[in-house]
């Protein structure tokens, strides 16, 4: 088992150690529910009550809360950090396990098309196939049961988990993640009345999918193919688990956007935006730089630049919360106008 | 084809038969659709006139429905009993076919590591893999395609769909079911903004996962590992299709959770809780025992016990309701007191 | 790379070349993005005045847009049409690239039941499995990891991407196609209380289902099989990505289904019904011919036929759009009235 000091821990993350240097400490959980061994964390005044009663040997407590609001127990430390949010990723990095991979190099059940590109140190776990014409980059990891199909390109460093598909000519940057069983590149949704005005045709989606460098992709989400040219994610950002990103959508960089949202096709996405949970945007909307959308809000046009909104439709959120109050105030109101 | 007399059913269920008991079942079907063969129910009182012009042979009705709203038609069959519906999962018990298995034993092509531990009776079908220091109790059946990854835990007698991943160190119970392609076990959603201001930084996810006993998982649900500790999910609770389960939620007893719902990190859901379709939990939120929140619902804030919430943000179902009516009439509201 | 001359595209889209006849296109694009090579289009008015500063060498123009309106570009093409959208998919349909298919044939790795019926020309990729008393009609393409279970039975030129899993006894249609990790037939979600009181019992979930001809199902979607008969989905009815479809639900023929939509336990969607990305049926619901429900809407009774609606409770659109402005207006009408 790994385990560290407290004072080797407060080194680390360049914390003052208030009391016993030598506590081991063998991992790391909330003040509810720590173990003797464990480094719990302050980050809200909220939490400073739990401390007294924890079983934690040590916490983290940001220096913004006042010193004698933490009570001093015996026996146990406290390490004042500038943000625990901040220490507690270095100290999780520390205690991190291995990731579980297959084997260095190329399992022998994996089925490599002989014109398919391997760069240096590939792994490729069991049962995956790389395509025709296919570009694997030096130092990927694919787990067992990838699809990469002809002419698909990823960069260098990427971890491809099990059950990941990327269809044909799909480009992945350098250091991107998916997650299992990440679809990218299926065909956009496209159908028009079929001339004879007997049912529906199928437009072809002849696009590709461009995502850049050090994005991540959460299991289950989709990403589709353009109706043509590309849809696009920008460097570094991050995608949660079971999200559905149309065709044609062009997400800019540093986004990050949280689980089950659903982009529609041709819809923009400006950089460093955040899109809370469950949120939808329409097709053809237009998000700009630096906004952010609560969770389960739903945007049926455009989000300006630098902005919070949420609700739906969504608008700027001081204005929703304002409605749901009057909402709620409505019938006593009305009882008081007369009917 | 599997038939049994209408009178051997109204014993097996405990009810009591009115008409001719050798009428052969064969199959069950609701009144609109049954066929002439088929045993229907009438379970509201809504039901009951489509009795006279079904099909069906015969058919189940609650006790609590009068004797004399059911039409008595000459050849068919009345099966009177406490719970027709709970009748109704007996009957379809007895005509169940058999679910489609792999053979038992370990296929041929399955990949199973020399360091895992498997029960008695295990059947793992093919393309599956169990990876190092792994666990599987007594009598499982893993279907193709399925990943166990190091040091996964499976209880006995659990039952995993194809294209199941279990990543590496997450527990499951006895008994318990994942449908295909549930991932239990990805990477918790969590970035923080990197120190020297360029971009994000991604926060270890070094917890698990840990399932009780009789849990039941629907296709394509991802059940993400903890940051720290454990994301929990007690016994008997069943989870539905395409759900999103965030990194350190704790989820208690027997809930009922339904397709598409989203529960957000760190958020707690007490015991016998019960979530319709679509519903979204932010992350922190907590949902008091037994409490029921109605489809498409957003609980952006805490939820006692013991309550029916619904609406967005999610309060007392019934203010809900007033709040949706207010609205409605709110335009007619505005042209009498004028604007 | 495939290319033909403007002069040729005027004609196979049956529109009114302006301009030079030889230019050659190579590509398609929209008018922002477009490189000197590609064909664009204008839909509406609003693109119009993209149009001169688009490197585009040429682009599709509706009829219904005044001539006049649109600058002539010396050494670019117009070509009108009556319908943009129309000739842009037929153009696109010129272009398409082949998709990426396994070798003809049965792949090595694939396991074929003894008692499977395959047709003629059936493709079948690696690590594909089709079970006992399966049945696969002619010309149909399996993709790699794809799994038939006993007695699913796919029509003619199905198209079965990789991941695909088809559960025991479900029918498909001709030419159906699902794409990556589409889940057909995993169980209903259905528990009762147990009659002892200690937790919940399973309803077993013993139906099928059936899907028509010309389905197509997005990535990650999944249909549950009936709790009793069969989910059934009509004749070139369309499915986006990541939807659920409930037990025993009932769609019609060429519905268009957006993305991430939900639908609950035996609702009845009936003919050519639109639904929107995120919308939710509640279970039981029925939609009626023709209805349109617009993106990110909850239909919590039932809806007529013909009808637009949206909104949580769905009602008419007119309706809800007029009740979200109310809604904005409220804080300032309550301050006018008086609190």
């Amino acid at each position: 088992m790994v385990s560290f000091t407290i004072k080797h821990i407060a080194e680390q993350v360049g914390g003052d150690l208030d009391g016993p240097g030598e506590i081991e400490i063998t991992g790391v959980d909330a003040l509810d529910s720590a173990g003797s061994g464990d480094l719990s964390f302050i980050t809200r005044g909220a939490f400073i009550k739990k401390w007294a009663s924890s079983q934690a040997a040590a916490v983290l407590v940001n220096r913004d809360i006042p010193a004698d609001a933490v009570e001093i127990v015996a026996g146990k430390a406290i390490v004042w950090v500038d943000s625990a949010d901040l220490a507690m990723a270095m100290v999780l990095e520390m205690f991190a396990p291995p990731v579980s991979r297959p084997a260095s190099g190329i399992h022998a059940t994996a089925v490599i098309d002989a014109t398919a590109k391997l760069g240096e140190r590939v792994t490729v776990g069991a049962w995956s196939y790389v395509g025709p014409d296919a570009v694997v980059g030096d130092d990927c990891v694919i787990h067992e049961r990838v699809s990469l199909a002809a002419d698909a390109v990823i960069g260098s460093s990427c971890e491809l988990y099990t059950g990941v598909v990327i269809r044909e000519r799909c480009v992945l940057g350098d250091r991107v993640v998916c997650h299992p069983n990440v679809v990218i590149g299926a065909d956009g949704f496209g159908y028009r009345p079929r001339p004879d005005g007997q049912g529906l045709m199928k437009i072809p989606q002849i696009g590709s999918v461009e995502i850049g460098d050090d994005v991540e992709i959460g299991a289950g989400t989709c990403v589709d193919r353009g109706k043509f040219a590309a849809t696009r994610i920008g460097n570094q950002t991050k995608i949660d688990n079971l999200c559905q990103i149309g065709h044609n959508v062009t997400i800019g960089q540093c986004c990050v956007i949280a689980g089950q949202v659903g982009i529609g096709g041709s819809a923009t996405v400006g950089d460093f935006v955040q899109l809370g949970g469950q949120c939808g945007l329409r097709d053809h909307v237009n998000v700009g730089t630096g906004s952010r959308l609560a969770a389960c809000s739903a945007a049926l046009s455009d989000v300006p630049a630098g902005v919070t909104w949420g609700g739906t439709p969504a608008q700027d959120i001081r204005e929703t919360i304002r409605g749901y109050a009057m909402l709620k105030r409505l019938p006593n109101l009305v009882k008081k106008w007369g009917k």
